[in-house]
């Protein structure tokens, strides 16, 4: 636990520090390579100095803050430093900090560790200015590379990545690299939905990371006029894809109560009120831990046009996402629970229905995440909130588990 | 009927002449008081003036062709002059030329009638350049003005009009004038619907009006993450809003098959597919000849949102429309009824979906229509089409009519 005051004080203090750096007019904003983001990585790099860490940057601009153990594995922690535009203080910040104070206590506690301790601050995970999600994590883990996308400013990414990286590699006693994989990656993150507080407990361990399908719907019916077009004429693209949502909507939940189903995006041409609609398109997010439930899903989606009653109006399905679901390291989620219970903090066991920077580590070593509530269900918002007692339950757990594996 | 060559010739010469003027690269293009407008109503009042006709136009450029009779009762006929944006060749322009042509005639054959016959071009119909219908005739016949609106580029309606109507009113042996109230109206148009093409008919004798109701519906739910949200803590603004619009579909359609409802526009908010929606704004349009049934609906409109099963959700509605049906003089439907027949033209009692002049002349004098049929029921489009031969019927018709109250 945090039991010393002064704990909690240092992790508040650097807390403040940098969501004062990325403080804007409505929300937080510190998008990946902008000068928010290059000032908050380098306070950072700061922090993991004061108290002797050694500071690698990769050129994504990952940052690694090492305390050297006494043999070379690799036990790690952390989360990502970007935000969304005009986002929360919680998302990713959280998992940094709460990492780089669980190992500041374990080295001013018990000393040097068996095995090295890791903090990894992720250089980009929202894709919330450039068109890729989790470039960090894969720069890391997958060596995978971004190619030729440019912000809405119309900066290349490359432009920006180098510019920034330039600047925290040129910081005084940072090492230019990108470290070996870890024998295991815990994240520390917010839950970011209404599953913890719902359920009155203080941590989530997350067993996976749910399987994701979108697609574009385009419904293409016949344009025509309000007043004169009797309704046994009609071709109207917008009832028939009101009847195709309500339908998904019902075998949806039919299908199983853990499936998320949301169409987020709608567009209705000509978009007149005394015009019947010609074209509709629309997305459909779907979620769930079990591939094969999406996959069933998936199949009602193929046949939905065909319980249309029109057999003029012609429907068009593109997927454009399919990530199949992570099932995270049970071992790693084991010991967390009983740890947990050591605490006593009440826990309970659930797949995370958000993409992390897990779901990409997870596919090269060993993973777990620990969350805690976000109250009311609020993310990616200026309201975004977590109550400080839960703050220091999380950072308790990640302390004793990285404890548990370095000592 | 038009039974001489050469009199449809000349029909065709006048039609190509303005629709040559007003070609625009998509479709027709006539907005009131606009270049090709004012060519459009500068070769009417040549045509009028080549066959020895009375030429007035009053302060809205309303253009009134008179052949005077042996008395001052005015027996009347006409439609307008504008179109929509990227319009048809029929709209309008049929009923304005198509009653031309029958005077034209009817003084070729008949001599001076015992009434004066008079064609009437209404300035504007559609509202496209200006937010605000019927122009032209609320003019006319009601003695309505316009105030404070201006166009898409800035232009007021006022330094509009008076540009427009200087140019008019200048053109040699024209009188600047708003002359009286006719005795009767008739008004040549084409259908804009499909109901003469589906029934196979070649007239539509239109007794009334459809009553006209429309409303913006403001539904507000709550915008939150599509993936860490389960199903049963949403507050899906859109799912709410698709109940509604399948909930008052079926009503409609239980209530009258005659009762026309639309949803042309419906826009959602933030509109990101992984994101539960938190607003969605549309608009009902409903039409129906018995402002009982419109009453009715009204009713289960404003029942709706108490069907929703989420209570979080918050409905809105606002009227912005309500225009009572018309219904147009009985004796010159009748009459008309039984010329067609002597004609041996197949006809059909019907009423307009959509407004038209005639529901501003009706309200001061007895008025009637006059419906040939749409190809495709398509209207407001390039490829709006009338075949010749229903033309000719349509003409011949009102030719008749005229002759039966003016002879």
């Amino acid at each position: 636990m945090i039991r010393e005051t002064n704990e909690w004080l240092t992790f508040e203090r650097r807390f403040q520090q940098i969501i004062q750096l990325s403080n804007h007019t409505v929300g937080q904003n510190r998008l990946v390579y902008s000068p928010n983001w290059i000032a908050a990585q380098s306070a950072l790099i700061r922090f993991g100095q004061q108290i002797g860490l050694t500071v690698m940057v990769d050129n994504y601009g990952n940052v690694y803050l090492d305390l050297p153990g006494k043999d070379d594995q690799v036990i790690a922690t952390g989360s990502h430093m970007d935000t969304v535009i005009d986002g929360g203080k919680y998302d990713g910040l959280y998992g940094v900090l709460g990492g780089l104070q669980a190992i500041n206590a374990l080295k001013n506690r018990l000393g040097t560790p068996q095995h090295t301790l890791r903090l990894i601050s992720f250089s980009e995970e929202e894709g919330s200015r450039f068109n890729i999600t989790f470039s960090g994590s894969k720069y890391y883990a997958l060596h995978q590379s971004v190619t030729a996308l440019t912000d809405a400013d119309g900066i290349s990414f490359e432009q920006a990545r180098s510019q920034a990286v330039k600047q925290l590699q040129s910081l005084p006693n940072v090492i230019a690299k990108r470290p070996a994989i870890p024998a295991s990656f815990t994240e520390l993150h917010i839950e970011q939905g209404p599953r913890l507080i719902t359920s009155h407990d203080q941590i989530g361990l997350v067993s996976g990371i749910v399987g994701q399908r979108r697609w574009t719907v385009t419904v293409q019916g016949e344009s025509n006029h309000a007043g004169t077009t009797p309704m046994n004429e009609r071709h109207d693209a917008l009832q028939a894809a009101v009847t195709m949502i309500s339908s998904l909507n019902q075998h949806a939940h039919q299908l199983s109560d853990n499936l998320t189903f949301t169409v987020g995006q709608l567009n209705v041409s000509p978009n007149t009120s005394n015009v019947i609609p010609g074209t509709v398109t629309f997305t459909i997010d779907a979620r769930h831990a079990d591939d094969h439930v999406l996959d069933v899903f998936e199949q009602s989606i193929n046949t939905t046009e065909h319980q249309l009653a029109d057999s003029q109006i012609k429907v068009h399905f593109k997927r454009y996402v399919k990530d199949s679901p992570a099932t995270f390291d049970t071992t790693l989620l084991s010991q967390n629970e009983l740890i947990a219970q050591q605490l006593g903090l009440t826990s309970r066991v659930m797949t995370s229905g958000a993409g992390h920077d897990s779901y990409v580590v997870n596919q090269v070593s060993p993973t777990t995440m620990i969350f805690v509530p976000s109250e009311g269900g609020i993310s990616h918002a200026p309201n975004e909130f977590t109550q400080p007692a839960d703050l220091k339950a999380g950072i308790a757990l990640l302390m004793a588990s990285l404890q548990a594996q370095a000592y």
